[in-house]
Protein backbone atom coordinates (compact mmCIF):
# COMPACT_ATOMS: atom_id res chain seq x y z
CA UNK A 1 0.00 0.00 0.00
CA UNK A 2 1.72 3.42 -0.77
CA UNK A 3 1.15 5.35 1.75
CA UNK A 4 3.33 8.79 1.46
CA UNK A 5 0.85 11.08 0.09
CA UNK A 6 -2.14 10.70 2.51
CA UNK A 7 0.87 11.08 4.98
CA UNK A 8 1.67 14.28 3.45
CA UNK A 9 -2.14 15.29 3.01
CA UNK A 10 -2.34 14.87 6.67
CA UNK A 11 0.70 16.38 7.75
CA UNK A 12 -0.01 19.58 6.07
CA UNK A 13 -2.85 20.14 8.82
CA UNK A 14 -2.09 18.29 11.66
CA UNK A 15 1.67 16.75 13.42
CA UNK A 16 1.24 12.88 14.13
CA UNK A 17 3.51 10.63 16.11
CA UNK A 18 4.85 7.74 14.53
CA UNK A 19 2.44 5.69 16.60
CA UNK A 20 -0.73 8.13 15.56
CA UNK A 21 0.20 7.98 12.28
CA UNK A 22 0.51 3.75 12.25
CA UNK A 23 -2.75 3.72 13.66
CA UNK A 24 -4.07 6.06 11.03
CA UNK A 25 -2.79 3.82 8.22
CA UNK A 26 -4.06 0.57 10.25
CA UNK A 27 -7.22 1.86 9.20
CA UNK A 28 -7.29 2.53 5.82
CA UNK A 29 -8.08 -0.04 3.05
CA UNK A 30 -6.78 0.01 -0.32
CA UNK A 31 -9.10 -0.19 -2.95
CA UNK A 32 -7.95 -0.93 -6.84
CA UNK A 33 -10.99 0.42 -9.04
CA UNK A 34 -11.17 -0.10 -12.96
CA UNK A 35 -11.62 2.44 -15.39
CA UNK A 36 -16.11 2.94 -15.58
CA UNK A 37 -16.03 1.33 -12.27
CA UNK A 38 -18.29 2.88 -9.20
CA UNK A 39 -17.06 3.78 -5.97
CA UNK A 40 -20.69 4.76 -4.97
CA UNK A 41 -24.50 4.17 -6.14
CA UNK A 42 -27.18 6.60 -5.80
CA UNK A 43 -29.17 4.68 -2.86
CA UNK A 44 -26.26 2.70 -1.12
CA UNK A 45 -25.12 4.42 2.12
CA UNK A 46 -21.88 5.56 2.05
CA UNK A 47 -19.85 3.78 4.36
CA UNK A 48 -16.04 5.83 2.98
CA UNK A 49 -14.15 8.53 2.63
CA UNK A 50 -11.99 7.83 -0.70
CA UNK A 51 -8.26 9.46 -0.72
CA UNK A 52 -7.37 9.30 -4.48
CA UNK A 53 -3.47 7.86 -4.77
CA UNK A 54 -3.63 7.54 -8.30
CA UNK A 55 -6.49 8.11 -11.10
CA UNK A 56 -9.27 10.17 -11.33
CA UNK A 57 -13.27 9.92 -10.18
CA UNK A 58 -16.16 11.63 -10.74
CA UNK A 59 -18.98 12.27 -8.53
CA UNK A 60 -22.47 12.99 -10.57
CA UNK A 61 -26.24 12.67 -10.75
CA UNK A 62 -28.42 11.36 -13.40
CA UNK A 63 -32.02 12.78 -13.90
CA UNK A 64 -35.08 11.54 -14.99
CA UNK A 65 -34.00 12.37 -19.16
CA UNK A 66 -31.12 10.49 -18.75
CA UNK A 67 -29.01 14.11 -18.79
CA UNK A 68 -25.48 14.15 -16.75
CA UNK A 69 -24.70 16.61 -13.73
CA UNK A 70 -20.95 16.81 -12.38
CA UNK A 71 -20.81 17.55 -8.72
CA UNK A 72 -16.86 17.18 -8.47
CA UNK A 73 -13.89 15.31 -10.18
CA UNK A 74 -11.22 14.02 -7.60
CA UNK A 75 -7.71 13.29 -8.82
CA UNK A 76 -4.27 12.16 -6.51
CA UNK A 77 -4.44 13.81 -3.27
CA UNK A 78 -7.94 14.40 -2.82
CA UNK A 79 -10.77 12.85 -1.23
CA UNK A 80 -14.33 12.50 -2.48
CA UNK A 81 -17.32 10.64 -1.24
CA UNK A 82 -21.46 10.73 -0.96
CA UNK A 83 -20.55 13.78 1.59
CA UNK A 84 -24.35 13.82 2.14
CA UNK A 85 -25.07 10.08 2.97
CA UNK A 86 -21.76 9.85 4.86
CA UNK A 87 -22.35 12.51 7.39
CA UNK A 88 -26.23 11.88 8.01
CA UNK A 89 -25.71 7.93 6.73
CA UNK A 90 -28.94 8.16 4.61
CA UNK A 91 -29.24 6.82 0.86
CA UNK A 92 -26.88 8.40 -1.44
CA UNK A 93 -27.97 11.18 -3.77
CA UNK A 94 -24.33 10.33 -6.27
CA UNK A 95 -22.79 8.07 -8.93
CA UNK A 96 -18.88 8.07 -7.77
CA UNK A 97 -16.99 6.58 -11.40
CA UNK A 98 -13.34 6.27 -11.91
CA UNK A 99 -12.88 7.80 -15.04
CA UNK A 100 -9.64 6.11 -15.35
CA UNK A 101 -8.21 3.10 -13.43
CA UNK A 102 -7.74 4.27 -10.08
CA UNK A 103 -6.72 3.37 -6.37
CA UNK A 104 -7.84 4.76 -3.61
CA UNK A 105 -7.63 4.54 0.24
CA UNK A 106 -10.90 4.38 1.92
CA UNK A 107 -11.47 4.93 5.83
CA UNK A 108 -14.56 3.73 6.93
CA UNK A 109 -17.25 6.51 8.54
CA UNK A 110 -16.54 4.31 12.59
CA UNK A 111 -12.68 4.46 12.23
CA UNK A 112 -13.17 8.17 11.57
CA UNK A 113 -15.64 8.31 14.52
CA UNK A 114 -13.14 5.89 16.24
CA UNK A 115 -9.99 8.54 15.74
CA UNK A 116 -12.15 11.04 16.28
CA UNK A 117 -12.77 9.76 19.73
CA UNK A 118 -9.25 8.35 20.37
CA UNK A 119 -7.47 11.35 19.29
CA UNK A 120 -8.99 15.21 18.79
CA UNK A 121 -6.29 15.84 16.42
CA UNK A 122 -8.22 13.79 13.57
CA UNK A 123 -11.33 16.03 14.56
CA UNK A 124 -9.35 18.74 13.47
CA UNK A 125 -7.48 17.25 10.47
CA UNK A 126 -11.32 16.84 9.04
CA UNK A 127 -12.72 19.48 10.12
CA UNK A 128 -10.23 21.87 8.26
CA UNK A 129 -10.32 19.24 4.87
CA UNK A 130 -14.19 19.71 5.04
CA UNK A 131 -13.51 23.77 5.52
CA UNK A 132 -11.15 23.69 2.65
CA UNK A 133 -13.79 22.11 0.57
CA UNK A 134 -16.46 24.19 1.41
CA UNK A 135 -14.56 27.08 0.52
CA UNK A 136 -13.43 25.22 -2.77
CA UNK A 137 -17.31 24.95 -3.48
CA UNK A 138 -17.95 28.69 -2.84
CA UNK A 139 -15.38 29.53 -5.11
CA UNK A 140 -17.03 27.85 -7.64
CA UNK A 141 -19.99 28.74 -7.20
CA UNK A 142 -19.15 32.37 -7.44
CA UNK A 143 -16.97 31.43 -10.60
CA UNK A 144 -20.07 30.10 -12.31
CA UNK A 145 -21.85 32.96 -11.41
CA UNK A 146 -19.36 35.99 -12.36
CA UNK A 147 -16.60 34.36 -14.99
CA UNK A 148 -17.36 33.71 -18.43
CA UNK A 149 -17.68 29.68 -19.39
CA UNK A 150 -14.37 30.38 -21.64
CA UNK A 151 -12.26 32.00 -18.33
CA UNK A 152 -14.08 28.69 -16.08
CA UNK A 153 -12.84 26.51 -18.68
CA UNK A 154 -9.55 28.47 -19.09
CA UNK A 155 -8.93 27.24 -15.32
CA UNK A 156 -10.26 23.90 -15.49
CA UNK A 157 -7.47 23.44 -17.72
CA UNK A 158 -4.78 24.35 -15.29
CA UNK A 159 -6.70 22.63 -11.98
CA UNK A 160 -7.34 19.31 -13.36
CA UNK A 161 -5.41 18.77 -16.37
CA UNK A 162 -5.49 14.31 -16.07
CA UNK A 163 -8.97 15.08 -15.64
CA UNK A 164 -8.91 16.87 -19.38
CA UNK A 165 -7.22 13.71 -20.97
CA UNK A 166 -9.80 11.08 -19.39
CA UNK A 167 -13.35 12.45 -18.76
CA UNK A 168 -15.31 12.38 -21.61
CA UNK A 169 -16.05 16.07 -23.30
CA UNK A 170 -19.73 15.71 -21.67
CA UNK A 171 -18.92 15.44 -18.42
CA UNK A 172 -16.39 18.52 -18.62
CA UNK A 173 -19.27 20.31 -19.81
CA UNK A 174 -21.61 19.83 -17.23
CA UNK A 175 -19.16 20.49 -14.58
CA UNK A 176 -18.87 23.76 -16.12
CA UNK A 177 -22.47 24.22 -16.62
CA UNK A 178 -22.77 24.64 -20.37
CA UNK A 179 -23.74 22.26 -22.99
CA UNK A 180 -21.10 19.93 -25.49
CA UNK A 181 -21.65 22.26 -27.68
CA UNK A 182 -20.93 25.40 -26.39
CA UNK A 183 -17.91 23.58 -24.99
CA UNK A 184 -16.51 22.73 -28.30
CA UNK A 185 -17.12 26.19 -29.50
CA UNK A 186 -14.97 27.41 -26.82
CA UNK A 187 -12.48 24.81 -27.41
CA UNK A 188 -12.13 25.89 -30.89
CA UNK A 189 -12.03 29.52 -30.43
CA UNK A 190 -9.06 29.06 -27.87
CA UNK A 191 -7.35 26.91 -30.46
CA UNK A 192 -7.88 29.09 -33.17
CA UNK B 1 -28.56 39.15 24.71
CA UNK B 2 -30.69 36.80 23.49
CA UNK B 3 -28.87 33.30 23.71
CA UNK B 4 -32.18 30.97 23.50
CA UNK B 5 -31.56 30.50 19.69
CA UNK B 6 -27.64 29.77 19.78
CA UNK B 7 -27.86 27.57 22.51
CA UNK B 8 -30.38 25.50 20.76
CA UNK B 9 -28.25 25.14 17.44
CA UNK B 10 -25.41 24.18 19.83
CA UNK B 11 -27.62 21.59 21.54
CA UNK B 12 -28.71 20.37 17.67
CA UNK B 13 -24.82 18.67 17.79
CA UNK B 14 -23.04 18.38 20.83
CA UNK B 15 -24.25 18.42 25.24
CA UNK B 16 -23.02 20.72 26.56
CA UNK B 17 -22.57 21.26 30.52
CA UNK B 18 -24.13 24.53 31.90
CA UNK B 19 -20.70 26.14 32.76
CA UNK B 20 -19.68 25.05 29.25
CA UNK B 21 -22.52 27.13 28.03
CA UNK B 22 -21.61 29.67 30.21
CA UNK B 23 -18.00 29.86 28.63
CA UNK B 24 -19.23 29.74 24.89
CA UNK B 25 -21.72 32.54 25.56
CA UNK B 26 -19.23 34.47 27.20
CA UNK B 27 -16.94 34.48 24.26
CA UNK B 28 -19.91 36.07 21.95
CA UNK B 29 -20.31 39.73 20.85
CA UNK B 30 -24.09 40.93 20.05
CA UNK B 31 -23.78 43.58 17.17
CA UNK B 32 -26.88 45.42 15.77
CA UNK B 33 -26.70 46.21 12.00
CA UNK B 34 -28.80 48.72 10.15
CA UNK B 35 -30.51 47.56 6.70
CA UNK B 36 -27.33 48.26 3.84
CA UNK B 37 -25.12 47.78 6.84
CA UNK B 38 -21.61 45.88 6.07
CA UNK B 39 -20.57 43.70 8.52
CA UNK B 40 -17.27 42.34 5.98
CA UNK B 41 -15.97 44.36 3.13
CA UNK B 42 -13.76 42.72 0.27
CA UNK B 43 -9.86 42.58 1.18
CA UNK B 44 -10.66 43.03 4.96
CA UNK B 45 -10.16 39.92 6.77
CA UNK B 46 -12.64 38.50 8.43
CA UNK B 47 -12.08 37.79 12.08
CA UNK B 48 -15.33 36.33 13.64
CA UNK B 49 -18.02 34.23 12.53
CA UNK B 50 -21.55 35.59 12.67
CA UNK B 51 -24.77 33.72 14.22
CA UNK B 52 -27.78 35.66 13.10
CA UNK B 53 -30.62 36.29 15.86
CA UNK B 54 -32.95 38.24 13.61
CA UNK B 55 -33.05 39.87 10.90
CA UNK B 56 -31.23 38.48 7.18
CA UNK B 57 -27.62 39.01 5.24
CA UNK B 58 -26.47 38.34 2.05
CA UNK B 59 -22.71 37.80 1.29
CA UNK B 60 -21.75 38.93 -2.60
CA UNK B 61 -19.58 39.88 -4.72
CA UNK B 62 -19.30 42.47 -7.15
CA UNK B 63 -17.74 42.22 -10.58
CA UNK B 64 -15.52 44.82 -12.40
CA UNK B 65 -18.53 45.39 -14.68
CA UNK B 66 -20.38 46.75 -10.92
CA UNK B 67 -22.67 43.29 -11.48
CA UNK B 68 -23.75 41.68 -8.05
CA UNK B 69 -23.25 37.85 -7.68
CA UNK B 70 -24.79 36.43 -4.56
CA UNK B 71 -22.99 33.60 -2.63
CA UNK B 72 -25.76 33.27 0.15
CA UNK B 73 -28.34 34.31 2.47
CA UNK B 74 -28.29 34.13 5.76
CA UNK B 75 -31.39 34.00 8.29
CA UNK B 76 -32.00 33.55 11.96
CA UNK B 77 -30.94 30.48 13.30
CA UNK B 78 -27.38 30.44 10.33
CA UNK B 79 -23.50 31.46 10.77
CA UNK B 80 -22.56 33.92 8.12
CA UNK B 81 -18.49 34.52 6.92
CA UNK B 82 -15.87 34.93 4.45
CA UNK B 83 -15.25 31.44 4.89
CA UNK B 84 -12.52 32.10 2.60
CA UNK B 85 -11.02 34.74 4.80
CA UNK B 86 -11.78 33.13 8.53
CA UNK B 87 -10.35 29.98 7.63
CA UNK B 88 -6.73 31.62 6.00
CA UNK B 89 -6.98 34.59 7.62
CA UNK B 90 -6.26 36.40 3.90
CA UNK B 91 -7.85 39.26 2.56
CA UNK B 92 -11.77 38.38 2.11
CA UNK B 93 -13.78 38.23 -1.40
CA UNK B 94 -17.06 38.80 0.04
CA UNK B 95 -19.45 42.00 1.18
CA UNK B 96 -21.80 40.52 3.92
CA UNK B 97 -24.72 42.93 4.08
CA UNK B 98 -27.53 43.17 6.35
CA UNK B 99 -31.30 43.24 4.19
CA UNK B 100 -32.89 44.12 7.04
CA UNK B 101 -32.06 45.59 10.41
CA UNK B 102 -30.54 42.88 11.79
CA UNK B 103 -29.03 41.43 15.60
CA UNK B 104 -26.11 38.76 15.46
CA UNK B 105 -23.76 37.58 17.71
CA UNK B 106 -20.14 37.48 16.40
CA UNK B 107 -17.37 34.96 17.68
CA UNK B 108 -14.03 35.77 17.03
CA UNK B 109 -11.63 33.61 15.27
CA UNK B 110 -9.30 34.01 18.30
CA UNK B 111 -11.87 32.63 21.04
CA UNK B 112 -12.86 29.80 18.44
CA UNK B 113 -9.54 28.72 18.82
CA UNK B 114 -9.62 28.99 22.24
CA UNK B 115 -12.74 26.68 22.46
CA UNK B 116 -10.78 23.78 20.16
CA UNK B 117 -7.99 23.93 23.11
CA UNK B 118 -10.16 23.95 26.11
CA UNK B 119 -13.01 21.59 25.03
CA UNK B 120 -12.86 18.86 21.58
CA UNK B 121 -16.86 19.05 21.75
CA UNK B 122 -16.43 22.43 20.26
CA UNK B 123 -14.25 21.62 17.56
CA UNK B 124 -16.66 18.81 16.59
CA UNK B 125 -19.42 21.07 16.78
CA UNK B 126 -17.79 23.52 14.10
CA UNK B 127 -17.16 20.42 11.87
CA UNK B 128 -20.22 19.00 11.74
CA UNK B 129 -21.78 22.97 11.02
CA UNK B 130 -19.05 23.13 7.88
CA UNK B 131 -20.13 19.47 6.81
CA UNK B 132 -23.59 20.69 7.02
CA UNK B 133 -22.61 23.95 5.13
CA UNK B 134 -20.51 21.72 2.39
CA UNK B 135 -23.60 19.45 1.49
CA UNK B 136 -26.19 22.58 1.18
CA UNK B 137 -23.55 24.02 -1.21
CA UNK B 138 -23.20 20.97 -3.28
CA UNK B 139 -26.91 20.57 -3.79
CA UNK B 140 -27.14 23.64 -4.46
CA UNK B 141 -24.44 23.47 -7.04
CA UNK B 142 -26.57 20.37 -8.62
CA UNK B 143 -29.51 22.07 -8.48
CA UNK B 144 -28.36 24.82 -10.59
CA UNK B 145 -26.84 21.82 -12.47
CA UNK B 146 -30.11 20.25 -12.79
CA UNK B 147 -33.28 21.84 -12.10
CA UNK B 148 -35.03 24.56 -14.02
CA UNK B 149 -34.64 28.21 -13.07
CA UNK B 150 -38.63 28.04 -12.25
CA UNK B 151 -37.83 24.97 -9.78
CA UNK B 152 -35.00 26.79 -7.93
CA UNK B 153 -37.17 29.63 -7.06
CA UNK B 154 -39.98 27.93 -6.01
CA UNK B 155 -37.52 26.22 -3.72
CA UNK B 156 -35.90 29.41 -2.36
CA UNK B 157 -39.44 30.51 -1.36
CA UNK B 158 -39.72 27.89 0.60
CA UNK B 159 -36.27 27.86 2.18
CA UNK B 160 -35.97 31.76 2.34
CA UNK B 161 -39.58 33.33 2.89
CA UNK B 162 -38.26 36.22 4.60
CA UNK B 163 -35.45 37.15 2.44
CA UNK B 164 -37.98 37.22 -0.13
CA UNK B 165 -39.61 39.95 1.24
CA UNK B 166 -36.13 42.30 2.01
CA UNK B 167 -33.77 40.93 -0.52
CA UNK B 168 -34.01 43.30 -4.16
CA UNK B 169 -35.32 41.34 -6.96
CA UNK B 170 -31.73 41.82 -8.69
CA UNK B 171 -30.19 40.04 -5.54
CA UNK B 172 -32.37 37.16 -5.54
CA UNK B 173 -32.14 36.47 -8.96
CA UNK B 174 -28.39 36.82 -9.08
CA UNK B 175 -28.38 33.86 -6.18
CA UNK B 176 -30.27 31.77 -8.91
CA UNK B 177 -28.05 32.39 -11.49
CA UNK B 178 -30.59 33.98 -13.78
CA UNK B 179 -31.24 37.91 -14.72
CA UNK B 180 -33.99 39.64 -13.24
CA UNK B 181 -36.04 40.02 -16.33
CA UNK B 182 -35.93 36.29 -16.41
CA UNK B 183 -37.17 36.43 -12.86
CA UNK B 184 -39.85 38.75 -13.80
CA UNK B 185 -40.90 36.64 -16.10
CA UNK B 186 -41.07 33.24 -13.91
CA UNK B 187 -42.89 35.09 -11.29
CA UNK B 188 -45.97 36.33 -14.02
CA UNK B 189 -45.67 32.64 -14.73
CA UNK B 190 -46.42 31.65 -11.43
CA UNK B 191 -48.80 34.06 -10.61
CA UNK B 192 -51.18 33.27 -13.58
Amino acid sequence: MKTDLIVDNVSKHISLTDEETDLFLSLLIEKKLAKRELLHKVGDVCRNSAFVIEGALKGYTIDNAGGEHVLNFAVADWWIADMYSLFSQKPGVLLIEALADSTVLLLSKENQELLYKQNPKFERFFRILVENALVTNQQRLLDNLSLSAEQRYLNFIKKYPFVLNCAPLHSIASYLGITPEFLSKIRRNIAS
